[in-house]
């Protein structure tokens, strides 16, 4: 039997790959000859440079960048494997990722992306033709200006002079003009593809600094002090560029580093599965597969709305493939998802447990999960041999 | 399809019928048109009486009994339907169930076994050839003294004065003999069954005194005082009667109401799954199946050693049924299980949750996890038109 493994991660618990590595432990504790090909799917935060090059089997090439409070960080820059152009691979979280900020300097108001643009410089000296940009797991906050002022866009006060972007959001209202003639030339000719979450948005009640203020560090204040930023930045760009970045989708991504990507740099915004999707290509596995497992931390009536799971339940149903699904949690309302294309889905817990207890357990309760929901595949299987149903061909004359 | 559901229930949260209920639910929900015989087993303690009835078509009768902390408590005969004899069931429970013992008032060494033996004799009073008598989930640890009385056994101190049994445990010690000439004479013509658990003996260091003292509110002086009362009790009845109760099989159930019942009133011990199994007769069920569900509040290293899952998964075997166990909770070494009949085991937990929130969950988790499982089954019967497996005849000419 021919198995397709996609899993997302689980959150703050197991990575994509590692997800992959114990569903796949499960099945073969059940049918050691199985045929079965992992594709751990990565939102374009943590982890994604790494999980897109080895798909591709591409490479990995160490740089060191300045980090979100003006520390040296080591990251890295990928190239794909399976591209006909050079096409880079990063991710914002390498250099300006919560991860690098430690809790007691968490000040929204000061963390710079600069790093990023150093990647971006980094990918086209390398020899970019294309670059593939992961957002998300950021702990940064200033729109992109850090980034863009170290591709050569300048910040200019009211006096006309000169403002350091790597100041953080803190000086985004102090901004008089954005100069951007002095950009690195070369990004006019190489596309930037950014894998970001389409529903965060710049501005607005649902604006970046509002809903995600609060877990970067920020004070009731200082969201206000941001969000007023942003405004005042979004008119900014405006007036450079023409581009209205206010609400575009995505525009809010990675502490609005979405916007600054899009109106300074020149970058596309793609919502991320639609780009990872894209460039992992898991059509070619769907149609060969016979059975898809997917995974994600939590099914409920939000997956639907762009979660791995539904997303691999979308592709996998135009093939007419069955779809499980192995969540941690099966939260409100998840029912609706077996109009989604996911014939079933199921949760990992085996005993009453907190969150902690359970995460403790996920790597096996993942795998035992696994297993045993292809021992009543089998079951189903065996049955076939003795009941008449309609959908198998049991017993029928061919 | 047809579908055989023999849930055993699920303990401190829904009963064995309930299961069921919720497991047919969770079926019909995928399969409106499935052919679902339930058999909801229960153990020989609260609900038996009920459940006997149920599944034999027979009738129940309202008594009032002496409750263990002797108040009037308000207890059911059955008789069953399918039945040659005229055989009644009856549960101790019913008349000495710790349900029926308040917290405040849990003194094991005061509690009475007494109404069990009226409702022996309501059933005798009612024209019974034989008695079914479910023991389990007891609140008294008399060693079945006040049953006996009540059956015009008699105990006397050492000056030979009738001593009230009715007083519980606390009188054993003052036991010097025991008269059973005047003990109801129709009990020598009545065969009685008695369905209890096996591992249960009256003394020694597995003895019931300490095994299930503490539960029944016994302190540590307590249980020292139960123990030596029911080793003298042991020896009396030897004296009495010539039997040896000590350490036989299923004496010590229900606080030594065995070792009465079998010593005092020449009733017959079986181990309850065996009795139970026998009564109910479940191997036609299973011959007609396609599909056995079962189900227990947990499955875990144990379960093979006579809990109802392993029972039924090992009948069913005989005619090569696949088994699929739901459970509360998933317990350390549950892959035996899998060299014991059961096909798969799977958990209904969707949440991490304490065990407070999870059996307030327990009904919609139950249906949701059997509608689960059947989904799973019907994954793998779509596959068997696609996948050549072993096991399936798919599309070979028959």
């Amino acid at each position: 039997m021919k198995i397709l493994l996609v899993p997302s991660g689980f959150k703050e618990s197991l990575g994509a790959q590692q997800v992959a590595n114990c569903m796949k432990k499960g099945i073969l504790n059940v049918l050691p000859h199985a045929d079965i090909v992992s594709v751990p799917l990565v939102d374009g935060g943590e982890g994604f440079t790494e999980a897109m090059v080895k798909w591709t089997n591409g490479s990995l090439h160490d740089v060191v960048v300045t980090g979100p409070i003006n520390q040296k960080v080591a990251a890295s820059i990928g190239f794909l494997g399976h591209s006909t152009e050079r096409t880079a691979v990063i991710e914002m979280a390498a250099a300006a990722g919560l991860k690098l900020v430690p809790r007691a300097q968490r000040n929204p108001v000061k963390t710079t992306s600069f790093g990023v643009g150093e990647l971006i410089k980094a990918a086209l000296d390398m020899g970019a033709e294309r670059i593939l940009l992961g957002c998300g797991d950021s702990g940064i906050n200033d729109g992109g200006i850090g980034m863009a002022e170290a591709l050569g866009v300048r910040f200019f006060d009211k006096n006309l002079l000169r403002i350091d972007a790597k100041k953080g959001a803190a000086v985004l209202k102090k901004i008089s003009s954005i100069d951007i003639s002095a950009r690195d030339e070369r990004l006019g000719n190489i596309p930037i593809d950014v894998a970001c979450n389409w529903h965060n948005v710049l501005c607005g009640s649902n604006g970046v600094a509002r809903v995600f203020g609060p877990q970067k560090g920020a004070t009731e204040r200082q969201i206000f002090e941001l969000e007023s930023g942003l405004e005042h930045y979004a008119a900014l760009i405006k007036e450079a560029v023409g581009c209205c970045v206010r609400k575009m989708p995505g525009g809010g991504a990675s502490g609005g580093l979405g916007a600054g990507l899009h109106g300074l740099i020149g970058a596309t915004l793609h919502s991320r599965y639609d780009v990872i999707m894209k460039y992992m290509d898991i059509d070619e596995y769907l149609q060969e597969t016979d059975l898809v497992f997917t995974a994600e931390g939590s099914i409920d009536f939000q997956t639907p709305r762009g979660k791995i799971p539904a997303e691999v339940a979308s592709k996998a149903k135009a093939y007419g493939k069955p779809v499980i699904a192995i969540a941690g949690t099966i939260g409100k309302g998840a029912s609706i998802n077996y109009h989604h294309g996911i014939d079933v889905f199921t949760s990992i817990l085996q005993s009453p447990s907190s969150l902690e207890q359970a995460m403790e357990k996920t790597e096996d309760w993942v795998m035992e999960c696994t297993e045993a929901s292809m021992r009543t595949v089998l079951v189903g299987l065996e049955l076939a041999a003795s009941v008449p149903f309609p959908f198998t061909n049991g017993g029928k004359v061919s």
